[in-house]
């Protein structure tokens, strides 16, 4: 059962007008799965949180979105059914490698005395190899990507796949790596034109209302046979674990994979309401370009196993 | 002269270390130029305000940067040196048409039992056409592009441009289509961590103090003689006009181009004290895939030529 803050938000945020085409992309992708191939939600970037009706300005979290594109990533060579619900424009499984200006991509060469402009030889192979992966998992129905843009899509993609996800029972895992606005202004108190600032003006104050925990609806109702592992991520140590915990005893779910800003490329902890379990990068590991996202998927899929 | 609000603003947040390297590249581009050619600064994209000091959450500004891509490119075309400020990762002139997920640009083709991944024949001539015409503005030394992220890296760079303009005198156009935000958290006040949500905590009040007006100091002292043109961008159209003049009243510079959200890509309005002329792309216009920024240009072009 949502609790009332679930259901007026809902009530306040209407549905976006995608979600039906999302809910039937979902159900059959689902459809489509051998029964012994496990599903995977990953989620992936920040979402946007406007700040005026007619949208001018917004907040945002950061994320690039490499932490879910490279877990996508490795859950497709585990052999999972991948749902990758991502920030629009943000990171994507396989072609990651190539984010930042596509045009390095290219190269001018003249033959004889006209000259066009081909793909680099040094990057034919990595780019061959990426689009081959990003085909194949496509053949084998092994990857679905659902982009967002907002908090208000996000939270509604979200309570959809899971009600999709409810037919599979403890086969499905959620491993919610996007980072979700902890705070957003209601429609009824936003702004309907772009906020002005105006002479004279000195401050500008926004006051920004908790985001229900929608974790809570997940592992209570949307989801409640799946495993589910969510992300938190500080930039405070001292409060790190303590956080972690928290959120465990509040939502009871499985796990917390909790991480540090500066250090989130080689260190990760696994918590549970009993345990610590800290995982770090070696040298070699680093020198040798293994992503950490490697190591955490293989222990996500293990304790999904013994699940 | 600088106000005390500027002058704060530069001590509270110092100079990207990014800058020197700034000023060097744009004297460079600079002396490269020839005596006849004049230079535009075209400030793109929008600025990102942090939030925290370990910034994970930040107040962003609604702008693809599609119009200072395009106008950049027709300035380009005009004959124009262009410095482009723009928002890194966002939209740069030639090669904007391919923005949008890179993959789109190839396709497999089979080369008897192995396949390959290849420039899609569809695309090859404008892909050749945009990379050409980059490389083209590279050796005229037409183009130089300066990508910012936050608010104190662009207001920083927008002063050191203006100050390397200086010596050019009125052969300088500043083409302010950049979306800076008004408010902002002073580092003084600034959490220096993630904000915290909490159980209980039923609201975050962000205060948000105003940026001080950098275009009274553009026009005033870094760049007091050269034609200046800001845009006004607003959601309400009852007050876009009334918008318009009083910043022209405020900063003393020569023109704004007014437009609204949901309009900007057929109708512009060139505002000056004492006239409003409106700019509206034609039926014609649109279906010949004619761009707005395309009139834009040239008006500013022949504006600059008169001044």
């Amino acid at each position: 059962m949502e609790g009332e803050d679930a259901m007026r938000f809902f009530i306040e945020n209407p549905a976006p007008s995608t979600l039906v085409d999302v809910e039937n992309k979902v159900n059959k992708f689902i459809d489509l799965q051998p029964k012994d191939r496990n599903i995977v939600l990953v989620t992936s970037g920040g979402t946007l949180v406007p700040l005026e009706k007619n949208m001018v300005r917004y907040i945002d979290n950061f994320s690039a979105g490499n932490r879910g594109a490279a877990s996508a990533e490795y859950f497709c060579k585990s052999g999972y059914a991948v749902i990758f619900l991502y920030r629009n424009y943000g990171m994507k499984p396989f072609v990651r490698h190539f984010e930042g200006p596509w045009t390095g991509i290219f190269t001018k060469k003249s033959v004889g005395s006209s000259s066009s402009w081909e793909i680099k030889d040094s990057l034919r192979n990595v780019l061959n190899n990426s689009l081959e992966n990003l085909e194949l998992m496509n053949e084998r129905n092994q990857l679905l990507c659902l982009p967002y843009t907002t908090l208000t899509e996000y939270v509604w993609y979200l309570r959809t796949v899971a009600e999709c996800l409810k037919c599979i029972r403890s086969r499905a895992l959620f491993y919610l790596a996007a980072a979700v606005s902890d705070f957003h202004i209601p429609s009824q108190d936003m702004s309907e034109h772009k906020i002005q600032s105006g002479a004279g003006k000195d401050k500008l104050e926004l006051t920004m209302r908790p985001v229900p925990k929608f974790l809570r609806y997940l592992v209570d109702s949307w989801a409640p046979e799946a495993l589910i592992i969510s992300f938190k991520l500080e930039t405070d140590e001292n409060i790190l674990i303590d956080k972690a915990r928290t959120a465990l005893h509040r939502y009871n779910h499985q796990l917390v994979i909790a991480n540090l800003l500066s250090t989130r490329r080689r260190s990760v902890a696994f918590v549970t309401l009993d345990s610590v379990a800290w995982l770090h990068l070696s040298d070699e590991d680093l020198r040798n370009g293994v992503e950490i996202e490697d190591y955490i998927v293989s222990r996500c899929v293990q304790l999904h196993k013994a699940a």
